[in-house]
């Protein structure tokens, strides 16, 4: 009977899709019924069977395990030709389903009394922009969130493999979303660009002439809390160098290499970057919070899709799912991962070395005869060894990629966290082994202000070229064509493409691979600030100038360069933030010896260099006790947050006791009655 | 018409508690009708209608704010005297109440297949040891937390104040017991013995002969988490300290004092006590989860009984309740307790160079005329200062306590918080700032040996006194009259004393203060053995030898001593794995130190002491990046416990998870009527 009755309802259902689609037939292709969201691209050689298991799945209800959204296949553009792939589908949903779907995902938002509580649909009208029915209460970056938690969650029921594709096998309870993309039928799976909004926030971010802080409200509105956080980092990094940089200007031009200005100007760094990094931590939280991202709960971990292994049931969930031991990984990780990033250091640091020769070459051969080009020819070997080290780390970082890869993780968090402990080793080393060796073998402080300086200025140059205007540069050419295709069509008074073109147009956009290198780039930068900070006072001058200029290249890039990426609640900046810190303790050491090494503290101790050196030890050990009881003392979330979170918690321990009350009151008729018994049987 | 139902309900538990009073009238007073668990004494001057009042609320119903409990007064001693306090109450609850009580305080327990899950009475039958009606489900322990729970959530209705104590104010829902704690009305409230039981615990604990591990679960059983985990880590430690004190031996046997040899040792040391902290905390979380505390959350907590400040609304309860500024307690702490601190920790410097003083003094008189007599006049100096320092930190710890009451913290984890900080620091600097003179300044290693092996020999043995004979001794005496006064009006065939007697004894015993003492004797314990142990390889033989007997001496004082403490139910032992993991850092600085000025090592570097102290540093450095790098690798929980605990988070997600779809498909006729306006509302 039960069954019946659903598939009845399934039917209505598929019935009204289908008047709906019918109805559509009648219109011209340029867009669905709905609002489109999200794009579903598959191979082209995708069965016909497989596409309508797939398409019913997403369109089912969720009563009967479907995913309730609405899908279309994309019409065939206006310059429709053979390669272009037909299957692409435009996802979309009811408001009613998103907002089911956002208390499913565990959306926070603002409620009217100004406190942060997560949405359900029940409490609706208490939340403070949820007006009418609800249309314009969650915005788009939030709507293709949960369409992505939707897709991602459609599980297998009792299908054994994908209809038409007997070789692609499934489990029941597992991701279809994740088998599909890992067989390589999916190939991507994005949301669109929101034209509109997009010209309003490319407007007030990076094309308007007056200097302001960044919107950082409508960035996260946008592309979420992940990349907001990036932005909001990134912001305030500048600020907090701000300090430094000003400082630092008169050390470099007056050239005040007194002992105590030295020493103040090192210990002011340092304290100042325990302190930015503490605060940051606060601001973060703050804004994690106002974004409702900071007491959200963490869902349960999937597999990643690439995870591979012998099939067997998972200990946690009790789901048949292929497991892969973890001894066998650790093998991988300890045995071939290991030993491969020791090798890729000392490859590096042989590179070094003949950097050397080739600057003690240069030398002598402009000691012999000084002219003007043995002048310029001075700088070639630093030149030459920045851009090495550029393509050293590109080509390592391909490498750490499949090494990670092959030691198989099951889960993305772990995955990212061995990829970033790869990269972030072997960038730290490759930035900085030549600036340990000139600063504490060679002790060449001018030599080590000049590699400092050429490092700075040559990566910053590259990096910015590499990251934003040869994207650009080749997107503009590909964009160029389709448009002259399509406006050969058209007439020229429509401005906007049809949205057809524009889904297409955005499908060969590149891919924005996640925040990790714009990260990557402000950490090695705030290494060439931080450890050497006292023989280079300007460098954190030229690291503000850097990150006013990157702000506009990535905001550019974000913008126009890349598809939409989903947005990534993310509440922190994870890892980085103890990569920061890790990098702060090394400044401490780095600074105190620099210091001790400096002629100028060498004069005051003339007698003895044992007493120099006990005493730069003491001084750095006081250094880092200080930096650790810092953060220790400032609290990581600020108290008026602190506050708002203490209160969620308690009214839900309140409701949970209002629970055992109501509980214990109707169990007051049991308890007469067993309550002899009870009083008898408790009796010694 | 509710509020009238609810009075005849009451009044019906009323009558039917009275007749039972009337039933008792006519028994000896050998006991009440029920189990008496809990021993609330209050002041011999309350009022009548207070007790009553107090009895009222105590035995009122859960929906109308009672607690819900049975509670009855304890009949007069057979040696009853005027001092004798007549307003001591037993409380006890029936069977159900303790289970609807261990729902409430989020008891955990183990189920039938051997997970451990928070207890509800709903599915009290899937729990492993829950049999017909669950007599003997909770343990005594936990009926005694339970009872504590409910009587300190016991909370003010409309009662402007204490029913003939008028200046004694309520606050509408604040708890009254706190309220008549910090009154002076409430004087103590303790659990009672089990005699049984503790009988058969001491036995099994430390009378017998045969060694053997301590039964842990025993231990936790009678006593709760917190003792059991100290009594855990306390064997633990010493287990762990073994293979150091069985390396040590040889050291100071055959005086090997190689260069290679004693930095084996060091290092060995310096790795394994990394070692031993991470893999106790992986102990403890085991222990913690077959207890049942690791995933227990805790509850809201309330303002410690001394807190006062002026009346305002609490920002998280929204409750009526003193506040106090917290700018106004950080004056307090920063102006007045830090300088006071500080200058505690001169006062002990300047005894400290006192000792030095009559060291030279004691040393000048042995060099004149060397006779026995002068030999053992030498150790005079350093018992003596042993015996100074342990009375400055007996007066500091009661200065300290002052102090953090004055500081007024809100709640009792914060107050601990810095009175564990201030004694801590306190005590590590009188304990070993000696040991640092002699170590570093004067650079005397058989002086240093030779303070180690004094301090370490005489603090053990004061403690060892001050801490279980002492009181032992005082206890029996007083114990000692009161048996003989029962005696003499009793037959002698009787062993046991009657109730009336036990807990007018118990309610003379000591109070056990907490784990802080024990734990901060094992703190400096490990001080010695950690710090200092490449110059007296003989510590930690002293350290297992002492732990031996304190296990011991620390069992016969909780059995016989103290009053039965209320269990604690700690999932860790908290601020003491940081103490200790601070002390294991600076044992690697003071270690390096000392290889680095022994003579063996100068030896090496004959030519350039520059040399030698960059190595050492560099070794030093790379030691503390290796102890950080392990205890990021080792992680803190078992991977079997991991799982276990993700198995139940996921299983409580799944299940919000069919909720949500539950709604979804009540809510499908909803969606089918609202879907074609929301299809219109969404469209572009």
């Amino acid at each position: 009977m039960e069954s019946d009755g659903r598939l009845t309802r399934g039917m209505l259902i598929q019935g009204a899709l289908g008047e709906g689609k019918m109805l559509q037939g009648s219109l011209d292709s340029s867009g669905p019924r709905f609002t489109p969201l999200v794009v579903v691209e598959l191979a082209s050689d995708t069965k016909e069977e497989a596409i309508a298991w797939i398409l019913s799945r997403i369109r089912d209800q969720q009563q009967n395990g479907g995913a309730e959204l609405l899908v279309e296949q994309l019409g065939p553009g206006v310059g429709a030709q053979e390669k272009e792939n037909p299957n692409m589908f435009l996802v979309g949903a009811t408001r009613q389903r998103l907002l089911s779907g956002a208390e499913e995902v565990g959306l926070f938002k603002e409620c009217n009394d100004g406190s942060m509580r997560g949405f359900t649909c029940a409490n609706k009208h208490n939340f403070k922009d949820f007006e009418g029915d609800g249309d314009s209460f969650l915005n788009m970056a939030e709507c293709q969130y949960i369409i992505k938690h939707e897709l991602d969650t459609l599980r297998a029921k009792d299908e054994t493999h994908v209809p038409g594709h007997t070789q692609v096998k499934l489990y029941p309870g597992k991701s279809i979303i994740r088998r599909l993309q890992s067989k390589g039928i999916l190939i991507q799976i994005f949301p669109l660009h929101g034209q509109e909004e997009l010209k309003r926030l490319s407007f007030s971010w990076y094309k308007k002439v007056k200097l302001s802080f960044q919107p950082l409200d409508n960035i996260r509105h946008y592309y979420g809390e992940g990349q907001a956080l990036y932005f909001g980092f990134l912001e305030y990094f500048t600020f907090a160098l701000v300090p430094m940089a000003l400082i630092g200007v008169p050390y470099y031009l007056f050239d005040w290499e007194d002992y105590d200005k030295y020493v103040i100007f090192a210990v002011f760094n340092l304290v100042w970057c325990t302190v930015i990094l503490e605060l940051w931590k606060r601001f973060s939280a703050s804004l994690a919070y106002r974004w409702g991202t900071l007491s959200r709960k963490k869902a349960f971990e999937e597999p990643r899709p690439g995870f591979h292994g012998t099939l067997g049931f998972n200990p946690v969930t009790g789901r048949k799912e292929p497991l892969y031991p973890n001894a066998k990984r650790q093998l991988r990780v300890y045995l071939v991962s290991l030993p491969f990033v020791l090798l890729c250091l000392y490859l590096s640091l042989y590179i070094m070395m003949i950097y050397f020769q080739m600057e003690g070459w240069v030398l002598s051969f402009h000691d012999e005869e000084p002219t003007f080009w043995t002048g310029i020819l001075m700088f070639i070997p630093s030149i030459i060894y920045a851009v090495v080290i550029e393509i050293m780390n590109l080509i390592y970082r391909y490498a750490a990629e499949f090494l990670t890869e092959w030691e198989n993780h099951r889960l993305e968090s772990s995955y990212q966290n061995h990829l970033v402990l790869k990269v972030l080793v072997f960038n730290f080393f490759n930035c900085f082994a030549s600036l340990f060796y000139i600063a504490f073998v060679m002790q060449d402080m001018v030599l080590l202000r000049q590699s400092l300086a050429t490092l700075l200025i040559t990566s910053q140059i590259l990096n910015q070229f590499m990251e934003a205007f040869l994207p650009y540069w080749l997107q503009r050419r590909r964009n160029k064509k389709m448009i002259r295709k399509v406006q050969k069509r058209r007439t020229v008074e429509e401005k906007e493409l049809p949205l057809a073109e524009q889904v297409r147009l955005e499908a060969d956009m590149s891919t924005y691979l996640g925040t990790f290198d714009d990260y990557l780039e402000l950490f090695l930068l705030f290494g060439y600030v931080s450890l050497f900070s006292c023989t280079y006072p300007l460098a954190a001058v030229l690291v503000v100038l850097n990150n006013v200029t990157e702000v506009y290249s990535d905001a550019f890039k974000m913008c126009r360069v890349f598809k939409r990426p989903f947005s990534d609640p993310a509440a922190n900046i994870g890892v980085w933030q103890l990569a920061f810190e890790a990098m702060s303790v090394i400044a401490i050491v780095t600074n105190c010896a620099l210091i001790g090494m400096s002629p100028q503290v060498k004069a005051y101790f003339t007698e003895s260099e044992t007493q120099l050196i006990l005493w730069t030890v003491a001084i750095e050990h006081m250094l880092l006790a200080f930096k650790f009881i810092l953060t220790f003392l400032i609290p990581d979330v600020p108290k008026h947050i602190q506050i708002k979170l203490a209160r969620l918690e308690f009214e839900s321990l309140e409701a949970l006791k209002k629970k055992w009350i109501l509980m214990a009151s109707q169990n007051v008729d049991r308890w007469m009655v067993e309550r002899d018994a009870g009083l008898h049987a408790w009796r010694v």
